[in-house]
């Protein structure tokens, strides 16, 4: 079974088409490296980029995307309404298939040197990368943003990882990490009250008290005139997607409210599904190893 | 995306490994064919082979497998607890990717003309590709079996599909077919009482009026001291696990006994376990190509 790695890296651009197509080209340009999925906000003014691969290609397409998006975009002149630091913002390498985090992480270290050492641009490890417990959060990283960061860059608690001990005016700085895969979920609500989401997604979510890896928020759905908890389940392996289901429904309920669907936003890992279905059957003793279509992937 | 057929080939051969091996070795010799799995049973006298591959490759294997077991075996002297009929005693094709089951219809009837003009072997079409609805379920088809058929052979209304209309003494003959894929499922419960078990499994199969697409039985599990509902959903599309496992549960509660476990046995596609976890999860619009894994594969 071949190793394969997944890299997801956010850029600062979500308009310009042209620049766009010329910054994905170059994963498309790197042998070994599949192209899953990119997707550009125009009110973010940023692209998210979704790739496979091994571990040589994958290293070689961040860096070369980097090196472009370094090229054509100008962060002196970038709005958005999300929170961005650099033309390329982040970078997480996600073990997939026969890889570690470990293996993940020395990635990371490999793409945020050469992005340090040939890109002239400051970078910052996070995540499961993070070379201090302050980096692993990326939006305690992020803070400050592109136009904070020519301070915070001084302080010497925020030296960077790698590269230059200052700003790159035109390109920014980059966050390079390692993490879990990321499953973006959402469960709906007969409720078109928003403050009834709202407290639930508290309760449910690790800063409320709530599940370890669960963030949450409430959301109205105006078309459906229903509301929705919003979550991303940051380490399925250790918060399931059926824990986090089953604790919106009981929290629902203290206000008479129903669970009415829910949705699995983008891609996720089969063992991710797995899990929850191994609960409500009540399976004993199965292995991933018994989907078909996973064995005929070998 | 890569045509993908699924072959599960049953030859009368489950003691003289030598002679197992050599069947088996037709498989891995075809290019284009994967072998994922082969189980002997030697009480039984019976060997069950699972392999994938396109449909040049399947036609192949599934021809050369059968040329090498009617070489090897011979029917005259042949023992063993399972229904048989023939050396290759049965050969069902399986869609599993970008293929339809009119396709695996057609490899049938190309694999079976091969069978019964090369090979001088009776064939009869079974379930999909049976050409009467009498042939469609294979227990009707091989009933007599071997030692039966060479009296069954000469009714008009047995005449085989192709290959001669007498027996072949030395293999016997063989059934072809195209089936969706098959779902072993058990489910435990905390009682020994295996006459529970049995009520059960009356009351949710399709001959006792319950679902139709499911096969089941009572079975005891001496070393755990509780029994089990062993079924087989012959149509997961139509009849889904979850709706197996609920209805199980359901009718043991009248008995005042709880499942405590179940069991998926042997290979099962990723569609099976997706449509019973959004049935859980209450999923709206979730697509298989949202599965990772799956992406990648592509």
């Amino acid at each position: 079974m071949a190793k394969i790695v997944e890299c997801v890296p956010n850029f600062s651009e979500g308009r310009d088409k042209e620049k766009i197509e010329k910054i994905v080209d170059e994963v498309r340009k790197v042998k070994g490296v599949k192209l899953l999925d990119y997707s550009s906000d125009a009110d973010h003014n940023r692209t998210v980029v979704t790739f496979v691969g091994d571990v040589e290609g994958v290293i070689e397409a961040a860096f070369n995307m980097t090196k472009k998006a370094c090229e054509l975009i100008d962060m002196r002149t970038h709005t958005g309404g999300h929170p961005r630091m650099g033309a390329m913002d982040v970078i997480p390498f996600i073990p997939v298939r026969e890889v570690t985090m470990g293996d993940c992480i020395e990635i990371a270290r490999a793409v945020g040197k050469r992005i340090g050492e040939e890109l002239n641009v400051p970078v910052y490890l996070y995540e499961e990368a993070a070379t201090r417990p302050e980096r692993k959060n990326l939006a305690d990283v992020r803070k400050g943003q592109y136009e904070g960061f020519f301070e915070k860059i001084k302080n010497p608690d925020w030296a960077p990882d790698f590269g230059p001990s200052e700003m790159n005016e035109k390109s920014g700085c980059t966050a390079v990490g390692a993490r879990v895969p990321l499953v973006a979920f959402n469960v709906n609500l007969n409720t078109p009250n928003i403050d009834i989401a709202d407290k639930i997604a508290k309760t449910v979510r690790f800063i409320g008290g709530g599940l370890r890896f669960v963030k949450a928020m409430g959301v109205k759905l105006e078309d459906r005139n229903i509301t929705q908890v919003s979550m991303n389940l940051v380490n399925y392996e250790k918060t399931a997607i059926y824990r986090a289901f089953e604790m919106v429904k009981m929290e629902a309920r203290r206000y008479g409210v129903e669970v009415v669907g829910s949705e699995i936003v983008g891609l996720v890992p089969m063992k991710a599904l797995v899990d929850s279905l191994e609960y409500y059957l009540q399976l004993e003793n199965f292995s991933i190893d018994q989907v078909l279509e996973h064995r005929i992937a070998e």
